[in-house]
């Protein structure tokens, strides 16, 4: 939307003109606190902590054999291919490359999409670190209104790790899918008057029936995130919005405060609501690439950090069929790759990545805008890309 | 509302549970971005500038006789009458008392209501000082799009004034009164599909017919300050929340980025969208008694606050017939008391007020929830209130 007012033609409204398909989608992710309600993620009010700059030249011109292809491409070609609105790569603590494309600059927030699922596994694992949430205890006994759902005989692990088993699809393919009446439960805008549904993300929680066994197969399923949302918020007694500020806004010295949506009744998007800058997000991959500190103070539990790192089960994994990822697994809402680097990543649809590749120590955050939301269509030319840039970096090290 | 989620009887919801209504209306105020879409008036990202504290004794004992009243009443009880939510009060460029209650604290943002305005006309006595608005000019020379409407031939001082002459009732009495066709307008939600009018503040402001001459008489209208926001954006090609970032929240080293609410089309409500800290709106009164400078330094042009100080026209104000300002006038968005100490203030709706008293080097911050919106019903335990802390302030020089 440009102009005051904006032409017609160039409007982008709620809901009619269908804010988040492309190409509205383009300039959606950078104004979702224009359209939607949301709750704030504060910085600490004292002062942020400064990045520094080590920007190293030739990344543009690396080549890389996308995945499938046999022609090689360069990284600048694929930030174009992926709808990039925002890189950031951080190597050995320093930023080395910067570039912000599309509706995005470095003091304007993007949506992170589900890269917000990782934000609420890293809370999980820091209140467990804190001993304050034990991942062992069984769902029920810590959220009682969830005992006849299916999240009720889950233990708190198995949510973190999506490997609890719904009768829920998320096929946003599918107009009879579950995910859905998700949408119109979280909706925050009025009922229609006709509407007898659950009215938000924890009255929709309770409507989800059980399909099998827990613990088998990993299941990637939003509820399960905005489940552990309710966990986590339940067992501190605040909300999620505060407990991220607390936890990791106000501590990592983030530039700028975040944003996330809510639901009719003010409840935090636990898994998917987060819009925050560039920058921010490469401090948090910073932080978690450092055993959780910043600038040598530990403000992140080393053993949260540890824990994430484990990785998932491989076997429950595979039974989910990712082609782009046939060795990866999830925990703790991460995805891990098990590549030779060990790197593992937040991810989000449309292209949203934080990638910490240990090994290089090297973080990639990506936010973009592609017309496809599934990552499926864009890791053939960004995971090869950031595997090459890792080797980049280190063989100038 | 309180839990997680909260209880049914706890909810405030758009727009089915009347939000603005109390007793809802207390939690609201504090509330306004998770409630509606908003726009972000960014702090500057270094840091802040700090107030400095002197605490003064004996204020809550401070006693006052309310308007046509024949007992005293203390100052503190006038807090509770008055459905107080934040109280500030600067001596000298100190914070001498400081109070929160209600839903607010610190770092909360409260709803400002028509203090917006006053945000406003600053913003237009700043860009008339720096020479990019002319207060003379005719609107349409700036906003074609508002020829043909009422605002098309009013200078933009008439409508910095509200002396234009329009023929558009705010009468929230009346259920025919034009500012529901305007609320329709501005609201961010889907309109109803039956819905012919018009889309957002900007359609609805050519709208506005004509009804009499403009620069006569005193109306107290909404749109007024929304046609000076169309104004203010054309003649810089900034957004209005960008330009309070810019010219005030920035500069002036505000503690918290505010929120302003927007329409549909992402255009901020220059008319009253504004939320903000007490003590940020305490370093606005705090600068502008200080004839634009913090702590030495001009940030504010000493002609836009000269302006604003010059007051309005009497005779202008008398025919609106303000029976708790008898003597006042209006100009630039600010109210003006013309009493002994030539006070004058930024007011909203249900108590919200920036009172500042040049004589006595006292500013008062207001945010309240009062059941009843217009002042006339809460000056009467205020403006004596006020008075009397300035004189109290001023024997203890």
């Amino acid at each position: 939307m440009q102009g005051f007012p904006p032409n017609p033609e160039k409007r982008v409204m709620l809901p009619d003109s269908n804010f988040f398909s492309f190409p509205n989608l383009r300039w959606s992710v950078c104004h979702m606190r224009e359209l939607l309600p949301t709750a704030s993620i504060e910085r600490a009010v004292a002062g942020y902590s400064p990045l520094t700059y080590s920007l190293v030249e030739g990344i543009d011109e690396v080549a890389f054999t996308p995945m499938h292809a046999k022609t090689a491409m360069s990284w600048q070609e694929s930030l174009a291919e992926n709808y990039t609105d925002g890189l950031l790569i951080l190597h050995q603590g320093h930023i080395v490359y910067e570039s912000y494309r599309g509706c995005l600059d470095a003091h304007t927030k993007h949506a992170a999409m589900s890269m917000t699922k990782s934000v609420t596994g890293l809370i999980a694992e820091i209140l467990i670190a804190q001993g304050k949430l034990d991942e062992f205890a069984i769902v029920k006994d810590i959220v009682p209104e969830l005992t006849r759902s299916a999240f009720g005989d889950a233990t708190v692990r198995q949510v973190m790790d999506m490997t609890t088993s719904l009768a829920y699809s998320e096929n946003y393919a599918d107009p009879k899918a579950d995910i859905w009446q998700y949408s119109a439960a979280a909706n925050p805008l009025p009922k229609p008057l006709d509407y007898t549904g659950p009215v938000g993300y924890f009255e929709y929680l309770q409507t989800v029936k059980k399909a099998g066994v827990h613990g088998d197969a990993f299941g990637y399923k939003t509820v399960n995130t905005d489940a552990l949302g309710w966990i986590l918020s339940r067992v501190t007694g605040k909300k999620f919005n505060v407990l991220v500020s607390e936890l990791l806004w106000q501590p990592l010295g983030m530039e700028m405060s975040a944003d996330i949506t809510v639901d009719g009744l003010g409840i935090p998007f636990a898994g998917g609501g987060l819009s925050a800058t560039l920058r921010d997000l490469g401090r948090l991959g910073l932080a978690i690439a450092n055993d959780g500190t910043v600038n040598g103070v530990q403000v992140i539990p080393k053993r949260a950090i540890d824990s994430i790192r484990l990785g998932g089960s491989k076997a429950a994994f595979a039974k989910a069929g990712y082609k782009t990822m046939p060795n990866g697994s999830y925990r703790s809402m991460w995805w891990h790759f098990h590549n030779e680097h060990g790197a593992f990543a937040a991810r989000g649809v449309h292209g949203q990545t934080i990638y910490i590749d240990p090994t290089a120590k090297m973080i990639i955050v990506r936010f973009a805008s592609h017309p496809v939301a599934s990552n499926s269509v864009i890791d053939p030319t960004s995971l090869p890309a950031y595997e090459a840039i890792a080797r980049f970096l280190m063989n100038r090290e």
